[in-house]
């Protein structure tokens, strides 16, 4: 996690864009001037991705959007990451994965290692079996982590999350105790996705987890804001990195802005404003 | 559903052959002949295609192994779903996504519509906004279907699933059970992925949906054996379809024999033959 902790650190951001490029919400110019839908993706994304930079933290890609392109939205994601890393931002492949474990361990090796992202997204309903090859690779190549679903902030999140007792994001934050590395950055290598909208279960999963990395989405469309991410601060008013996807993508419309470049850079630098206000500090 | 049943009728077999192509267990003639490891996946998953077609009612495409190749790995991915088709197989593309709203529906399109795969398997950790989108998708379509994780195979099942009260997958399969309508052939358009490899809880899961198609992984390899599959039957001493994947991937090598195809051919005849032992009738 050193790269993506460095970085919160030296741009004093806890922004992590997020990439999820719904054709239906891409710029009108660029859908115009691409071939394909998969190229106006690429184009739009590098855009983006520039555009980002200097108030971003880290880019997470949402692997639907690409996987809904065949093979050619595979070369696309494969393509960002690179271009990601050039512009030094580190990146969160947003899969979500979780299997046995050699089906684990290639999904791994495919998106920590072929596609060369930064740290992965994993869901921990099968097991230890489901997170373990994630971070055996992430050792293996070094600065690389894992983000565990623990609490996350859509609106049916309670259905399974808290219907039990003890509820299940304690169970999955114990897993994620149980696996976890702290590194010389001073966080765990194995991290937590805990949503920003329920600030209760956020005290109790930062309880259980004080040293992991947060990446908490549902910020802006998901009705998460700042407030919420009080919640899930560390000893230090950091710990955390905060996803806003659709309020950054899609801010050229919002703004009523031809330019959706200065629209999500805008978008993300209010963002940065917005975190720090709430008492976030990297 | 419909074909994935109706296969399993006309051939009186509940097999299902997993794809999950390693290449360090490919045929060492096969990798010997291939250009690259995205072509010796490619034909060797062919040649098993049309071994198991016989004894099979449908093959399951393990995602992991295609995305680790690539973009080349998703363009063999996508054309074997196509091919298993043209022989009359019903396709499992099993990718256990889940993730929001928004987001499950991308890769709701991806796999059925894109791919085109008959039915995929879907992980419920996020609640229902993380299956209904698969289920809409496969009712636009049309005879497609959902196979949800309920109570999974591998070791570490337990760690998550068992760890509460009540049990996550009584949570899981009553989110099934809410969530699935039954169609003409007598079964639910929400399935249930059901591990064979511990009874008492696929007794439990099979209480709480009589209606439901179980998909059984664990066959072989991970220790469930036909026995195990009894508990999961329904009234009619069916509604279940058993994967097997190493054990006929890799028959050729517990045989000693050259010929891979009919080493998985006869491993499929064999496993058929067991579960009609075991009271299994479609």
């Amino acid at each position: 996690m050193r790269s993506l902790v460095s970085s919160a650190r030296r741009k004093g951001s806890a922004v992590v864009v997020g990439l999820d490029p719904d054709p239906p919400y891409l710029p009108p110019q660029v859908l115009k001037n691409a071939s394909t839908e998969a190229e106006a993706v690429r184009q739009f994304c590098l855009g983006i991705l520039e555009a980002v930079e200097p108030e971003a933290a880290a880019v997470k890609l949402q692997s639907a959007y690409f996987e809904r392109l065949g093979p050619e939205g595979t070369a696309v994601y494969e393509g960002l990451i690179s271009t990601a890393h050039d512009l030094g931002l580190p990146t969160i492949a947003d899969v979500k994965r979780g299997d046995i474990g050699p089906v684990a361990a290639a999904y791994a090796e495919a998106h920590l290692r072929v596609y060369g992202a930064t740290s992965v997204t994993v869901n921990p309903y099968m097991g230890v079996d489901a997170v373990a090859p994630f971070l055996d690779e992430a050792r293996r190549l070094g600065d690389r982590g894992v983000f565990v679903l623990v609490a996350t902030s859509n609106p049916s999140a309670p259905d399974l999350q808290d219907s039990t007792a003890p509820p299940l994001y304690e169970a999955a934050a114990r897993l994620v105790s149980s696996l976890g590395e702290v590194e010389a950055s001073g966080y765990a290598d194995a991290g937590a996705v805990v949503g920003a909208t329920r600030p209760e279960v956020g005290r109790r999963v930062r309880e259980l987890l004080p040293n992991a990395l947060f990446l908490a989405p549902g910020y802006g469309a998901q009705k998460g804001d700042a407030s919420g991410v009080g919640a899930l601060l560390d000893g230090d008013g950091a710990g955390v990195l905060v996803n806003s996807s659709r309020g950054i993508l899609r801010a050229f419309g919002a703004t009523g802005a031809g330019d959706y470049q200065s629209a999500a850079r805008d978008a993300a630098r209010r963002m940065r404003e917005d975190l720090k206000g709430a008492g976030l500090r990297w």
